[in-house]
């Protein structure tokens, strides 16, 4: 269980400390506010705050004195524009701030996303909780033979039993360990030491704090299907967010990022061929094995047509 | 004046339009949102938006469930402690912006903090206002001796109006020549040219948005004695929204940072000799003749102590 | 003229230097290397330091202890991976120093790119040159009507003749006033004050510095044809510089970016009901007019198709 | 042994390519490329590549057409003056790469600096070595009491080895299930999963990029005492490095950051009363006992003078 019943407390504190503001507010936002997602077995991503609305994308494209906003169609037509053609700065102008418990291996995949205020649990100062990552059983996949980062079907039942059980013994034994190299009547060993013997799917958490075009850009990586499991369910519930926070804007990233396309010059010539009602056949189009099947992909065609 | 009738009944719809949230609030900001502070001849700083308070870098610090603060006093003391070491992470959870208009050699400076959203208004896709910065007389200030990029005393009042009568007198003649070019049934020339006929003191506008370790940053440059005048007068309204905003960073700002003093490896050798009860003169102490008198000016004292 | 003899001398004094190394180094762009470019009527781009070659991409993408490097094939191959894929990493591990000399209208743009390093020439510190940009003839092109911030056609020889004599005037007027206001011996102005009153055509320089992927993404955005003519030539002596300096990145860039087009997912299921032989009508495809439009000049072909 | 036979050969096969190059070269640096400086039981940082020089520093600020550089005594009082000053646009300017191998914990503390660029050994994509820290029994020590984020003493030896035995059986027997499960003929789990088993002191490497400016930033806050051990051996090594490279610049840094100290607005009044000859207890001082104290170490003397 992710949460504590002390922590609960918190939570709930939070949500009926009601303030007025004269700042935009997201009605829709605000009953997501604090309260967490619960994700992986022990993780969450809860909202903590924001600033800004799709009024304020407009608002800032448009340098306006008051909201900026006209009538809601033209307001949604201005951000497909700016979305369309990667007009990204007005974007940059709202602002999230999420409270995440994520496992470290998850951790070090998202840090590496440098446009991003992070604080984390420091594990020099304070001692870990005993959480670890443990997979579902459908979740313990065997290595992809032709992705040589991903992960292919789930293994048998007997298998997948088999690693649960060594990955809970492991990291079960060397938090033990932990805690006794750190107790401080026994071996007091200094924390910023023994969390080295930590297996990376201990839980950490963080507040981490991006922009609206920068919290695109990290959804658009994780949660695309190419991207680990364990980052992509914390990238789809904030695909869920983002449709509740700021729904012109989401609209148009599904359109226009999620589910657009890239064509290279070479894909676009056989286009241009194809559209012509010529035939064309990988051998002739230019382009190598993998860029036809990757066009094809993105068409939705198997590569046989 | 920098606000027309219409911009006025803008601000004014904002500032009547409140909201429910539970959001961390901070009334004092609150009091200040979208009111311009006028500055210069035509310029004005309102407070758009904000994110976050004092309760939420002590949050970020903590890494806590709720809000995380225990006693003011703690707080307060835990955010004197982050500025004095410098631990900058937890400022950088709070979010603030601004709605700024300021004459182009001014945005010219301004733009050099990158860590900062901004969106400008375009002189390439609407008209500028014929509005440009003319200095008040006792701003009419000579050439430095001692510091090549500051200015002395202000010139004599006959110079001064003279020097406003040219400053004026070219703008004004860019401006109508602006104009007469872009002219639709005249000229008709493309914005995005015609704009470079403008003076360097013609104001633009912009969007900016910073988070609050970055905005410290700022202030310390920019409301720094040696900054240009012209720049310093947005710094210092920025400095007293900081106060209202956050009360407590403000204070560990003002003590730890813009009322603070670094001494050199030198200087600490000549500090300890002194308080020791030696007399060190410049000629033994190590240090350059310049060194020697920032130091002295760190210390309060004239150079001749 | 931009160069003078003087400079000329030092940029000569540059070309002779040689020095033994054992860093990667590419011979095309040595012969590059300190040379100005010149663009505009005053302005220059000229390569003044690089790190890194096609090979430092391969080596960071592959971790290795060695220069990284198998076949050229398989090096171009993995390069056009990382490029397709926009796996950016391994190309933020080359880095290039430019010296450009450019109008302040034009540094105004640029200067939005923050992921770069600029120290630019300080008109509070030192006196500009008198030099300013004036378009050629051709280049006096009206407002666009189509595109808000574009330009059309040139106008016609008489009127285009008739700008670019009041944009001299002016910056001729504004330029004297300047060099009246800082006459020592005269009113003796401070420089920061005295440069208000210089034009936007006025010209500065500074040093630029940034990484191969940000040089790519400046390219993209500034050699695109909507960008404006005065900063596109920049970017296109860019293009040629990436072609020396990294053959093979160039030709991925070329491919997959610059001559690539995205579709959104609307535009998708148009071409697929196309490539499956049926005929889609505007009105029928579920695109505004404008997606419409942009879809067909993606394609190359004009929207009556 | 962190370095292979093999991985030996392609360094040397480095050491030997000579090029000629027009760039600013540094021979102190050249001497040391590519040559991987040992640190903790398995790791080692190596200089890869660089670009620039304390003359490229100086060129920067002088904006300058040759090498800007004057007689050395100005060049290096010019860059005492930027480093005094905070003015650290000029260092920018210069760019260093480094190839590390360092424990995962010491990752995660480095990856918070995120001015910098990084290309990380994939664990998805490739197998990990069987290589993780130890720390040496000296290293082996106690959580500090005064500090609840650092160490105290080492503790006495039979303890040690009991800390290392554990160290050392929890992390081979991590990996070994880490191979038993990634085995391509049994399990085999997706190294994408497998990974997570590890422990936190198992090498990883990168090559890691940043400029000048950056770099002192870094050694500042990890070459401090109170930065933990094993990022600090870095750091040390990063310092050495810098005197090769920069000299000028390194001499500066040391004066002015490392040697340096900042004092408070109260802590600069409480030595200005000192040194017009007043006693000045802490209990009126207006200072915490805690910054009392700092003040004293700052100065090199114990709190009780």
């Amino acid at each position: 269980m992710p949460i504590s019943a002390e922590q609960r407390a918190e939570i709930d504190a939070q949500r009926v400390a009601h303030h007025t503001t004269l700042r935009p507010t997201v009605p829709a936002l605000e009953s997501l506010l604090y309260t967490p997602f619960e994700l992986l077995d022990h993780g969450f991503l809860r909202v903590i705050d924001y600033m800004g609305d799709d009024g304020a994308v407009v608002q800032a494209a448009r340098v306006s004195y008051g909201r900026g906003t006209k009538k809601v169609s033209e307001d949604a037509g201005l951000i497909r524009y700016l979305m369309r053609h990667r007009h990204s700065t007005p974007f940059e102008m709202c602002e999230i701030k999420f409270h995440v418990k994520l496992p470290v291996f998850v951790a070090r995949q998202w840090i590496r996303h440098r446009m991003a205020n992070v604080n984390e649990y420091s594990a020099r100062y304070s001692i870990l909780d005993r959480e670890f990552y443990l997979p579902t059983p459908e979740q313990v996949a065997g290595q992809s033979r032709s992705n040589r980062q991903g992960r292919a079907d789930a293994l048998d039942a007997d298998t997948a039993a088999r690693v649960l059980d060594m990955l809970r013994a492991d990291a079960t034994r060397c938090f033990d360990d932990y805690e006794t190299m750190l107790d401080p009547d026994g071996i007091g060993l200094a924390r910023e030491l023994a969390r080295m013997n930590l297996t990376l799917n201990t839980y950490t958490q963080w507040y981490w704090k991006t922009d609206l075009h920068n919290l695109m850009n990290f959804i658009g990586l994780r949660a695309d299907p190419h991207a680990q499991y364990e980052i992509r369910v914390y990238a789809d519930v904030m695909r869920d967010i983002l449709r509740a926070w700021v729904p012109a804007t989401a609209d148009a990233f599904e359109q226009y990022r999620l589910g657009a396309a890239t064509f290279s010059k070479g894909m676009l010539a056989v286009l241009r061929r194809r559209l012509a009602g010529e035939t064309v056949a990988q051998s002739d189009s230019g382009l190598s094995k993998r860029e036809w099947e990757e066009m094809h992909a993105a068409l939705g065609f198997s590569a046989e047509i």
